[in-house]
């Protein structure tokens, strides 16, 4: 007794990233409800992003244009490289206004149980970039997992024969976490990656 | 640097019930990364449904025609109405497979101080099936809460001078608890044991 363009709707609503059925069902109904122009929008919305939004063809980042903002920009120093996994991760570096080199981004991690060889990242695009002779250092910006580290090795490797600088992000206490609620490989990588705040006769 | 359409994408989303600023986020990245044609279904779905889906002209419920399969049914008892306050109320019935009458929507609980006046629900609508002589029995399927309680009493008063038994569902229903969060056997039982609020000649 749904009707069917309902059910098609509740459908097309479950392929969102959390959204279960009871989920989509109860968003699929608010839609309908809904008496202005949003849902109308939303499907708009949808269909220019796909339409629109690209890749850039220099750092594998979203753009609306064939090189994105970040890589036109004069300002930015083009000799540092921050490698991120996803645009989210750019987006959250950028938001603190602080990184004022470029960025690579890989399109995710190494993960041959999830299918995700080397060559499914954007790892020769970034190999090009390092090619021209433009590149420094790298930042390699990824999270403290496995697949973070298997990915750093290959990444170095990929590297491997160029002078760089590489860097990985420091691993250790995330800011207000007490010591007692550290979990044990983070608490190692704290100690073995302690920093030195004076030595010898103070 | 967010790509402008990324942005109007995420504040599209943002409509969605129980979506905040940070899953639509993630929502809208998750649909760019799609390499499928789900996103450009999604699209379709909700402007499909948008502008197919009416409300049934006899119960006020969701119908891909002018009066709903259930409204049609020769094998429904027409004289028997189950009032519920969301077409999601009507489907959760529905799926038990057991109540054999029809249905009539209301489209919302009366909540002075949310502005949703007597005159925003169906109750003319409702009244007119009552005033056919058709119908001899009224189930008012509401939750248990105050909304639900100053409803009931309305429609009460709506339907004072017809020859009806109206019952209301069983208060097994646990205080706070919306008919679509009911598991199937409470809601069975709150239906089995609805209470008769008035009987005959009011």
């Amino acid at each position: 007794m749904i009707p069917k363009r309902l059910q098609e709707l509740v459908e097309a609503l479950r392929i969102l990233p959390s959204v279960g059925e009871k989920s989509a069902f109860r968003m699929a109904l608010y839609l309908l409800d809904l008496q202005n122009e949003n849902p109308q929008k939303l499907a708009n919305a949808i269909i220019n992003a796909k339409e629109n939004i690209f890749r850039c063809e220099i750092c594998n980042g979203l753009s609306e244009t064939e090189i994105c903002p970040i890589c036109c920009d004069e300002k930015r120093d083009k000799s540092v490289i921050c490698i991120v996994e996803r645009p989210s991760d750019m987006f959250a570096i950028e938001k603190n206004q602080k990184f004022r080199g470029v960025y690579h981004i890989l399109g995710g991690l190494i993960s041959p149980i999830s299918g995700i060889t080397p060559d499914k990242l954007s790892l020769s695009l970034l190999k090009n970039r390092v090619e021209t002779g433009e590149v420094s250092e790298i930042i390699i910006a990824l999270g403290f997992t496995g697949e973070a580290e298997t990915t750093i090795y290959y990444i170095q490797k990929v590297l491997s024969g160029f002078s760089l600088t590489i860097s990985k992000l420091a691993q250790g206490l995330s800011s207000g976490l007490e010591i007692i609620h550290a979990d044990k490989h983070t608490l190692n990588q704290a100690i073995d990656n302690r920093k030195i705040i004076s030595k010898g006769n103070i």
